[in-house]
């Protein structure tokens, strides 16, 4: 059984109409309503109103943190921040979607500006450039999103461990849209899509591939701290 | 030319005699010493009671800071460490020294604990694995370092984009000890002899590699600031 | 159920006693016994002198082929050297032993000379630098082989898409010794021990890499072939 | 100064006039006439008629090989691309242009089937990804290419040490346009556009960064040969 935690601001939906029409209960319940369809899954889910349950107790037992924001990522605290930090060193899984590139955690765990052009809505297609990936099966060639807030290169990211896919919007631009990274213990993953004011989680490839993302940044090893150990030669262990 | 700064907490060599027996003047002069042989660097250094003098300004006209540090790290203010940080993300090169693995500046710019073992002095033999890269221009196939403070794996920072040198502990360890990032539009190195108690700097193949790496991180290209730009659409441009 | 099958050349077995002493069933089937004992592997071996049973319906067979040689690359016939390569492209995992870095389908894998230095036995230490790894699970900080043959850098490799394992030698060499590749569709790794002389293959932390690294290599997707397809415009379609 | 070899299969220019039209001496002579502007940069040309001039001796005396070819990969004897992958070893440095993924070297050295997707004639924009890197110096965030042909992903291709090109096609399609790879002690560099019917290669920021590609790929270091040595053991002469 995964535990999956999916945090989301839950801002827009609360302040705008068009955005509750588009997610009525929320991006976090849609994803994991979504998510709970996986039977080795198991959600939990917490908004900024709530941020304060991301105790180190909860984020130890979380195997992947989703996480989603875009106009109050100052109001996480820095120390919330830095706790789910710590447990990606330890080996939790994060996954930042669409505009948590400039999220806390995700920028501490870059080093990285994650600085990026945008724009409003767009047309975008999405390239498969790694169809052999886990985070990609299931996934053609290529799959389309009518109407996606526009995120362009530059992307001020360490380069990737892995690149997934490429994004394609109508305007002119291309996006490392899908990115993977070994940090510390943990896996890290960024996926592009999922503009408040458009129902891109309600996409078959788009919820896939959350899915798949999942089932990839669970870790198979964890530890409980990192530390930097004083340690006897193992040479003079081998000799005795 | 190129504007080296090299910062050196300068604690161990006024503290302790047998320390200032190896660096009379501190690791810093040491080092502007031998890089001022070179007649494209010029070099300025900085030390904890002076780090006021890292500036925004010395840090923009900075093409290359050094970086050593090992008890002092927490009294270097977070506002310089960030000051650091926002230059290579401008294109600043940074190179972290020996125990600079867990300053504030490099473990900011890794995005991952910076943890490694450690154990007193051994003897250590460098194996250059990249012969081809700039960094390892007249080196051999491996050099030795008489005695020298065992770094030894687990190394957690994240994939090196160019892994150049491989240490070689006696005692039983092994290191990835010369490591190349790129980090926003900055070059970081990281290289892990060069212990205070060991005359470490003044080996012939050390200063080389230090000096080809200033070379190296100095920058094609950099920018004032890294900023998320609203962009009108390009092809609407191409259009026009 | 993952199918694997494993070639070895089976030369020195048959010619050298001593060597028959330690592989008395030889390589393979030292190997297939570990395998054997995991319920969702199923092993084949193959031999030189059964080599062209490694038809093109025997590999697309094949989820993963594990390669042992050492004095006979030559008498490999290119073509089924092709055929392993085309299978890679299209999915099959491999897994190249010990010598079998000269071997003609990794060296053609590759595109490098997969050149390295070597010397007679020597105590390895082989240490575990990415425990996250799918392949690391299992095995702790490091783990000792009392007797195995020295391989040591330069290793005239492709940077490794993930390099989780580095080996100590005693006699003052450093050595990568487990790496990863993504190569078309199909994942490679290389793993170092095991020269014929020593019996490495009864080492219960190498039965365990390498059983962990047949569940990695497995692919997850398969094409029969890969094409440079002529494509109408997605765009067009995309409208219409 | 760079000693620079530009082969050119100079098929097209001669049998159809239309291409004639676009590159009356040949692309070869029209990417030597723009080399041929930078002091630093010496260069020769070679063609399909004249490739036995590739010998050991002039490639060994060649600091970076361009290559060009699309309907005449085949006649390129096996010989002569094995010489060419043998000098990138060395350190030679390499830049594949265009239908070059399909050449014979190119594949040699990548280890895949450097398969694509392509059609006829689109608009594509080429954006810089890697603003410090230095085959990217000098050109802005984007530049465009009025009319050249399709080039889309899946490109197989292992993965680049360095991205620094994306190119978006008004169609629909996304590719990874500039590639880095270390492959033995030599550099090699991929760049996509230059069809032969569109005059790619007198477009300014082209030609820069083909310039700007041979600098990076010079040599800085080369051998006679990559061997395989039998060594010592440097501890024992480390002890001597």
């Amino acid at each position: 059984m995964i535990n999956v935690t999916v945090y989301n601001e839950y801002v827009h939906e609360l302040e705008d109409e068009s955005i509750a029409a588009v997610y009525p209960k929320g991006i976090h319940n849609c994803i994991a309503d979504f998510l709970g369809k996986d039977d080795d899954i198991n959600v939990r889910t917490v908004t900024l109103s709530t941020v304060e349950e991301l105790t180190e107790d909860v984020l130890k037992e979380t195997d992947v943190l989703i996480w989603w924001g875009h106009c109050a990522h100052e109001k996480v605290p820095d120390e919330i921040s830095e706790r789910v930090y710590n447990q990606v060193m330890c080996g939790m899984g994060f996954i930042a979607l669409h505009s948590a590139h400039f999220s806390k955690p995700f920028r501490r765990l870059m080093g990285t500006t994650c600085s990026l052009c945008w724009r409003e809505g767009d047309r975008e297609r999405m390239w498969n450039i790694m169809p052999s990936h886990p985070i990609a099966q299931g996934i053609g060639d290529y799959f389309e999103i009518p109407a996606e807030e526009m995120y362009g290169e530059r992307f001020d990211i360490p380069t990737p461990d892995e690149l997934v896919f490429l994004g394609w919007f109508k305007g002119g631009e291309v996006f490392r849209s899908g990115c993977c990274w070994n940090k510390g213990l943990g896996r890290v993953f960024y996926f592009q899509p999922g503009h408040e004011s458009n129902p891109t989680y309600y996409i078959p490839e788009v919820q896939r591939i959350i899915t798949n993302a999942v089932h990839w940044a669970a870790p198979l090893y964890r530890q409980l701290s990192v530390e930097c150990p004083h340690t006897p030669s193992p040479e003079a262990a081998f000799n005795s």
